[in-house]
C-alpha cells in the first residue's frame, strides 16, 4: 500500500467516481468469467499459474472481506468468503461463480455509502496485516489494481486458448 | 473511459495521491523491465501477443503524450513519442528503454502540478479520439489501469520463462 505524504489538497477523484471505477472493472471481469469455457475456467493454466477461477476467488475474497473492513474495521465480517479462505464455500461452476460475483457487487453498492470522508484518509491495515498499511483510499486502490493485474493474466489464458477476450474498455 | 454521474462530493483521492499511485506503478513496471533478460524483453511472446517491450512502448506513448494532453489539450506535444508512433524512435535495448522510462517519469513529475482542480473534472477526449471521452481524472485512471493490465501479462511471460517476477506490492 502507498505511504503517500499528502502535500496537495486538490481533490481529484470523489467517492462515487471511485466506486464506479471499481464496479466498471468488476463488470469487465464478469465478462471475462462468462467468456471462459466452463471447464477451462477451472482448469486451464499458463506457466503453472492458478486457473482463472482461482484468481477470481482471490478477487471475491478481497472485495467481500475488504468492503466490510474498509467500512467498519472487521475484515472477517463477510458471511461466506474470508481472506484466508477457511470459511469459503468456493463456487464449483461458472453459474455459481457468477452468482457469487453478483452478490458481492450488490454488497459493494450497499456498503460503499457508509465510508465517510474521514475514513477514506484514515490509516488502516488491510485484513489486519501489519505489512499492508496505508490510508483507506490506497487500500481500495490496491484491491482494484490487484483485480486488473490478475484479469490481465486471464487475457493471456484466453488468448492461449484461441479465444478473443472482451475489450479492455468494456466497462458497461 | 467512465461516464460517471457524480452525485457525491466526498473527496476520496487527491492530486498528489493520484500521482504517487501512478508513479508507484511505474516503479514496479521499471523493475519488470529490469527483470526481463535483454533478448526476451524484445522477442518473448505467449499466445502470439506482443513482447513485453512492445507493451512498454504503449505505456510510454500513453504517459508521454497523455500528460501533455491532460495538462493543455495537445496530445501530440511530446517530442519523442506519439500515440500512433509515427514519430517514435523506439528504444532498441533494455538500457535505452529504461532511459526513456526515466525521462517520462521526470516529465510526469514536472507537469502534474499544472493540472488544476477544474481540469481534473473537465470532459476530455483522450488523444483527440471521440470514442475516448470522460472526465480528465477517469482518463488518467485508464492510463494507469492499462499499464497494470499489460504488466500483468508480462508477469505471465516471465513465469513462462521460469523467472520469478517482482512482488505486485513493490512500488518503491
Amino acid at each position: 500500500m502507498a505511504n503517500t505524504t499528502l502535500t496537495s489538497a486538490i481533490p481529484a477523484i470523489n467517492a462515487d467516481a471511485m466506486l464506479e471505477h471499481w464496479q466498471g472493472h468488476r463488470r469487465l471481469t464478469r465478462k471475462m468469467i462468462e467468456t471462459f469455457p466452463e471447464n477451462e475456467l477451472f482448469t486451464h493454466s499458463v506457466a503453472g499459474m492458478r486457473p482463472f477461477a482461482g484468481l477470481v476467488m482471490e478477487m471475491l475474497r478481497i472485495a467481500a472481506g475488504g468492503i466490510h473492513g474498509i467500512v467498519g474495521g472487521n475484515w472477517n465480517a463477510h458471511k461466506r468468503f474470508s481472506w484466508y479462505g477457511e470459511n469459503d464455500t468456493p463456487p464449483a461452476t461458472k453459474k455459481e461463480l457468477l452468482e457469487a460475483w453478483d452478490e458481492v457487487t450488490a454488497e459493494l453498492d450497499a456498503n460503499w455509502p457508509k465510508i465517510t470522508e474521514e475514513r477514506f484518509q484514515e490509516q488502516l491495515h488491510a485484513f489486519g496485516n501489519e505489512s499492508w498499511a496505508g490510508p483507506a483510499y490506497s487500500i481500495i486502490q490496491y484491491f482494484v489494481d490487484n483485480e486488473i493485474h490478475h484479469r490481465g493474466q486471464g487475457y493471456v489464458y484466453l488468448r492461449s486458448l484461441g479465444i478473443t477476450p472482451p475489450g479492455f474498455w468494456e466497462r458497461w
